[in-house]
């Protein structure tokens, strides 16, 4: 089975960090099983990893979560490309 | 609704090179929907790369994936710990 | 210096392929200037590392930029959080 | 706009823990206007994110950043190659 | 000396956090030898980044670590392909 | 035995292009000799990813080394912090 043979997902995810632990868990349990579907699998060679960022380490147009909700910027502005 | 300003997820995929393009839109679509959902953000704020690692870039237990395939080897061995 | 002699800067850049040599080279140089003036650290430091993505290896909403560009859908989508 | 289209940069910075909330926040402004401008896209497509390192979590020929601070080494070595 | 020259390794750990810093700075010291003398590079180009992870941001077949230990699942299944 | 339990390293790699075969798979086998060895875990649970980056794109103070080659530049400049 070369398909399978030659794959072992590693999967890594920057979140802003505050979410429960519960929620982490579901989603390590929902994304492999996703993955392991799709790409055909077994779920036992699927990693996750998460990588938790502060409100101020994420930023986009140059300017950080902390800030967006300190401005309440509605959201993130359209993408004008 | 702070939750969802607060949720960018950025999402990297390391896999072995050789999927199919079809399978790859796939896997952006499927995951995406996973993400989507279990985070409760919209898909829009979800972005995915992957980075696809040649035959001899990945390995487990010091073993090369092209190694694996050359000898054969029945899988990844079982984990000791 | 303890605020120079504690960093040392790595960052990577993820960009879709297709970017011609001579603005790889003008990024590394912009970016590093950029960095070592904000941070107050002396350029020799500051490392950065592209790695490039094939058009069906990002994906926004589920859709990769392949797709868009076969789609010719304008852009991004509103991100509606 | 094909070239914009195609372009939305992550960037992602390891740097040493420490720096003060307001700089992450200069750091994140300045870089995303260097590489809006010189990929020549949208500052509202570049994301930038910032993982913080302990002191003991990089190093440099072998020896952590906190047992540099230790031993006050004068910097880094010349890089003797 | 072009094979010199043209390496400086940048090599990234992700680890279950709970070490002790000693063994991070052993860690830093062994790989850097090993690196250094397997690429035959100096040691001063070699840099090593540590990233911990808390016992819910990591995942082997969709349960964390903080999971199995909870059910103090016997390590890691077997990979069935 | 908790800290075997609590251990599986992913290890990332980023190296310049051009290494022969043969040594990615030196790499690979004397790494994990080494991790498994001082964070004492199973072999088998090492996980090992080489990234190789073109020759522009990688940098040090601002000068990819395409640059340095073209340059002849002797090795990287003294690191003054």
């Amino acid at each position: 089975m070369p398909n399978r043979r030659k794959s072992m997902p590693i999967i890594q995810f920057n979140l802003i960090e505050g979410r429960p632990e519960s929620l982490k868990r579901e989603l390590a349990r929902r994304v492999c099983e996703t993955v392991s579907e799709v790409l055909d699998v077994s779920p036992t060679t699927v990693r996750i990893l998460i990588h938790e960022m502060g409100l101020n380490d994420f930023s986009v147009a140059g300017m950080t979560v902390a800030e967006r909700l300190e401005n309440s910027t509605p959201g993130v502005p359209y993408e004008k490309n």
